[in-house]
């Protein structure tokens, strides 16, 4: 049993590796899945999902197996998240494994949406022994933005400023180029690789003309781009890098944040980034929905100029939003601090 | 000749081990120095400066060696400073050394003082080998403040900053405790205690009423205490904590922050820590004379209130003052930024 326990453990950390390989963005979890033979000591398939449209962790590793000429009858299968229930882009994943002969189901975390959960339920109607919480941790982590969207009913929150040691985010006659170097701007577009959605205000894209793509180094987009999303009343004139190559573009007449991400958990948008101006991340900030702040702090000061936040309403220490200090990161000379939830909460 | 000069080296390391148990504080620079036997395979003594008024390192590694018993005729003194050529509080160690009979001295730096150096060339001209260079590089981090000072004719600033993420020392309404926590306050107080000075403007000593001293986590006094410089025209009431226990109180009434350096220079201030308000750090940035930044920023954010930094001039990003930064430092949720010159200079 111990043997058994062990061999359990490892096909997790194995399928959470699988997991990985999927992408950061999109409406689905990142999820693994290893199908191991009866007695545990071999592993008969391996899968994952790669994103929207494609099949269903569990449905990649019984193909694996079937491809590998394994049968799967009696096999238990090991996956990051439980094997869901409904029939969306894909077919319902508790059926595939009832149909597959599993009779042992070991999954990390329950799935909390109301129409992809209950796959463990009706996987032990039909039979299948099912346990839940191995890695229980790691697997959270890995899908914590989805997890947020689906418990919470709006996106996960990340607002970004990149600031000197003082707060501004540009000089008093609005120059900003460069406050941060080469190496921050460069993991700031890696961070929008890994988003659904970028959101700026118009005065911002009518101010700086930002294209708000994902971009390497040598200038290239990168294969996955963010929504951009335009948040305001004003139009944006025809030659606006916003219309040029990059995310499609969502232009939201408002200036109500809720109504955002409303619009936002309809379209599945799961990690947004709020880049700007300091009126947008005052509104966000108002309304109490910033659940991470990445702070590009540059080595620098300036003593005026505009500042990262506008005011939203706090005139008192203790009525200040505070975060946890989750990492910190030296890119050149600039420090990017990462602040979380202080709560458990992911 | 290779072991003598690893043996040279080695007692060179030694040396500056001892120099670090001196004070960082203080007007004298922190030094080292090992006696070796002239075939420098045995020490005959160790000493160092354990601060202004107390034996130069070289007069404590010669009393070592005569309290061992050792016999210091041809043998080699290896200091971390070229040997002092003065009669300052002390006698010149050039002499001492001479009529201890060394016929080698081996020092990492030159000293740059108009009046202490000059060591070399006495030793030369009296028929001793001298050699320079060996670890200069750690020996000058050593005593950086110290060799800053009489380099440039001011003491080090140190410009230190508690802010937001978005840059605030303050909510609107005043309140400001607590925006860092207890491991960056008490980081804080460790500095203090390395310092020789700390100043404020007489706004702040006025608005906060600060002690200004150096204590432990459980309220005691540091050994070293400051001098508590304040800046301004203004009276201190009778009753201000800076007038209780602590180091001495100067109060410069000027904002002339030429004549506030003039001033603690002549008292031997070599690091001066410069803690606010928003216009003092300001009239040093505008004085291009703070040569590092001590930024402890909390993951908070506050949107308004007032900034760390007053407007100093600066109204383009190109002529802002830039550092490089050093080192970052977590304590508890909050991050210090170390930012220090982007030239070698130290």
């Amino acid at each position: 049993m111990g043997t058994t326990q062990a061999a359990v453990d490892d096909a997790m950390r194995r399928a959470l590796d699988l997991a990985r390989r999927g992408p950061a963005h999109g409406p689905n979890p990142r999820v693994g899945c290893v199908i191991l033979a009866p007695d545990h000591t071999t592993v008969l398939g391996e899968g994952w999902h790669r994103g929207a449209g494609t099949p269903h962790a569990e449905i990649a590793a019984l193909a694996d197996a079937t491809a590998r000429g394994h049968d799967t009858h009696g096999a238990t299968a090991v996956v990051t998240l439980e094997p869901c229930n409904h029939t969306g882009r894909t077919g319902p994943c508790a059926q595939a494994l009832l149909d597959a002969g599993i009779t042992h189901v070991v999954h990390a975390i329950p799935d909390p949406g109301a129409t992809s959960g209950g796959g463990a339920d009706a996987l032990r109607a039909a039979g299948v022994t099912v346990t839940s919480g191995t890695r229980a941790d790691e697997a959270l982590q890995l899908v914590h933005h989805w997890h947020h969207a689906l418990t919470t009913g709006r996106p996960w929150v990340t607002l970004k400023t990149a600031t000197t040691l003082d707060g501004r985010v540009a000089a008093a006659d609005g120059t900003s180029r460069w406050i941060t170097g080469p190496q921050a701007r460069a993991h700031a577009h890696t961070v929008r690789a890994d988003v659904d959605a970028i959101a700026v205000t118009t005065g911002t894209a009518l101010a700086d003309d930002p294209a708000l793509t994902a971009r390497a180094a040598d200038g290239s987009l990168a294969a996955h781009q963010p929504v951009r999303v335009v948040v305001g009343h004003r139009n944006l004139p025809a030659g606006a890098r916003l219309h040029g190559p990059g995310g499609e573009l969502l232009h939201l007449r408002t200036h109500d944040v809720t109504a955002v991400l409303a619009e936002l958990q309809a379209r599945e948008v799961r990690p947004l980034l709020v880049e700007g101006g300091p009126a947008l991340a005052a509104a966000f900030l108002a309304a109490g929905v910033v659940d991470e702040v990445h702070a590009y702090v540059a080595p620098v000061i300036l003593g005026e100029g505009p500042a990262a936040v506008a005011p939203f309403g706090v005139s008192t220490i203790a009525a200040a939003p505070r975060w946890r200090t989750v990492a910190t990161h030296r890119l050149g000379d600039d420090v990017l601090v990462v602040a979380g939830p202080t709560s458990q909460e992911h």
